[in-house]
């Protein structure tokens, strides 16, 4: 089942079921307003979304429209938890190598993850608004889970099964101001400003074979400015499957329903496939070269994001943004 | 005005106001079920609010009932924000000297800030469930403010003005997984699990007086095993004010209505007004004798904390946990 959440003015917006091949969609109205709601109540509600779906898919639903990704907000507007990990220990053990840093053994067996801010998320094709480019503007392409209750002490395996939905992130990181926020070892705050979902979430049957072991095997492209810069294979490396990142955060304390659990940047060993944050690009640059050579984004640029299925098809619809001048509004 | 939560089965409990001298309440059915929805809409919603207020603290209110404060959840069971500052420097400074280590001098003029897990508040009186004791189990007393929608930049004064509810909290922490986390540098996640919140949420002006730049300028009082341990001045020695604290937050990204935002330990340069958390304890005998002999909590024991007003009434109620083995359920 693949759902999405329309604008209609609220913070929370529309909760819309969306076909299969993202063509059309039907308003969630008699089920669900919100799809928090949905979460709350999982197994009363998503079995009655399920038979919309269904009916959408067969063309058959009475008052379904053409789908809009533009109209969509995050899948969850805003949300009570939104963890990111950085399970792809390829990316830390680059971007250390970069500044002359050795990755710690613990990192091996110990996920690495922040507490980001989930009171304000971006819409797949919403602008990202910064104040200035001296912050070092980064995306980072990811893929995100959304989880039910899932009780304290977890085992990775049992926190598989609290997961609802899959979707995608781009993790907005302001590089130069993570320094001295990880030099305080607080973690961010400044420095990961409103993250930006993928227009549609999907229920992790959607992904057939590709979801395998808490990983989703796919590749996952970025491009910047219209340039393909990363066709990143997001299963196989991803050090820490979803199970173990949400047992992690589950080890002293519940994990609620509506949380949002991040994969970090997907990163491959194989250069060749690119990257899908440019720190990453950077430190390969100061590894090869002894210096970056590429700059963060300007004003101006754009990002696109998306992930297809063994089918080709789109599975999340596309995160598509600009990075414009909060000073220029 | 106060405000209060109480339990009803859901997750996010029935909006009740409360009589200014806690003794009766009324539930604020008619105007909103949930305190969200009034930090949402708060310029329609709080005036009816307070309307109801004065008419309660009148004895006029027709379906007032006794206030129990054991039927409380958190104000906000759930928010999509818990941002923690650190902004009693003394505090710092002690744990810092205890452990051999000195104060960079940026955190004279930066604030140390973490973001927390938001999904999942404890009530007043809620017990707080821990699987060992070796994870150096500890209270931390502190002030905090629920804010409403504050824009990306604001200044200090701006942010100030978008305080709507100051309560208390307990920021339960795990001291023996902090060591670990804060190497990390990506910030707590494991060492701070569930935090819990006053009964009542007041508006500001609930102060007086003593709510005087962004500070609250009155005792706040810890104790432990009900012995006395903290008589603590919140106010003159809190070296970021909350307007700061909020500013620090808002300087890359909005903060939104609902966002929670803490004082950190309250904690005086004198001594003898003992101490809002063990770790303080721990480090003043580390200072003056070489080594703790403070243990952290044990299974079963108590914690009260609460803060009265100049006229000897209590503000927020009490928050009274009790320290319990999640394994012995």
């Amino acid at each position: 089942m693949k759902l999405a959440t329309y604008q209609d003015g609220s913070r929370d917006g529309q909760l819309i079921v969306v076909s299969r091949d993202l063509a059309t969609a039907h308003y969630a109205n008699g089920i669900a307003t919100r799809l928090q709601q949905v979460l709350d109540d999982w197994n009363y509600l998503s079995p009655q979304l399920q038979d919309l779906y269904v009916t959408l898919n067969h063309g058959r639903a009475r008052h379904a429209f053409p789908f809009e990704p533009r109209q969509c907000m995050a899948p969850l507007p805003r949300a009570y938890q939104w963890a990111d990990g950085s399970a792809y220990i390829n990316h830390v053990e680059l971007v250390r190598k970069a500044r002359g840093a050795t990755v710690p053994e613990s990192f091996y067996t110990d996920p690495l993850m922040y507490q980001g801010g989930s009171d304000d998320f971006l819409g797949p094709c919403e602008d990202a608004r910064f104040a200035s480019t001296d912050w070092g503007i980064d995306f980072e392409s990811e893929v995100a889970v959304i989880t039910g209750d899932v009780p304290a002490g977890a085992s990775p395996d049992a926190a598989l099964e609290g997961i609802r939905l899959v979707m995608l992130a781009n993790d907005w990181s302001l590089r130069h101001l993570i320094p001295d926020e990880l030099a305080k070892g607080f973690g961010f705050l400044q420095a990961k400003p409103a993250t930006a979902f993928s227009p549609v979430a999907v229920t992790p049957d959607e992904l057939g074979e590709a979801w395998l072991g808490g990983r989703v095997h796919l590749t996952l492209q970025s491009a910047w400015n219209d340039r393909k810069v990363g066709l990143t294979d997001a299963g196989p490396e991803m050090t820490f499957h979803f199970g173990q990142l949400i047992a992690h955060l589950a080890k002293t304390r519940r994990v609620r329903a509506g949380s949002i659990v991040g994969s970090g940047t997907v990163s491959n060993q194989d250069w060749s496939r690119g990257y899908s944050c440019i720190a990453e690009k950077r430190a390969i640059e100061t590894i090869e070269d002894g210096a970056p050579k590429t700059d963060f984004m300007q004003f101006g640029d754009t990002i696109r994001i998306e992930m297809k299925g063994r089918d080709g098809q789109s599975i999340f619809g596309a995160i598509e943004q600009r990075v414009v001048d909060s000073n220029a509004e």
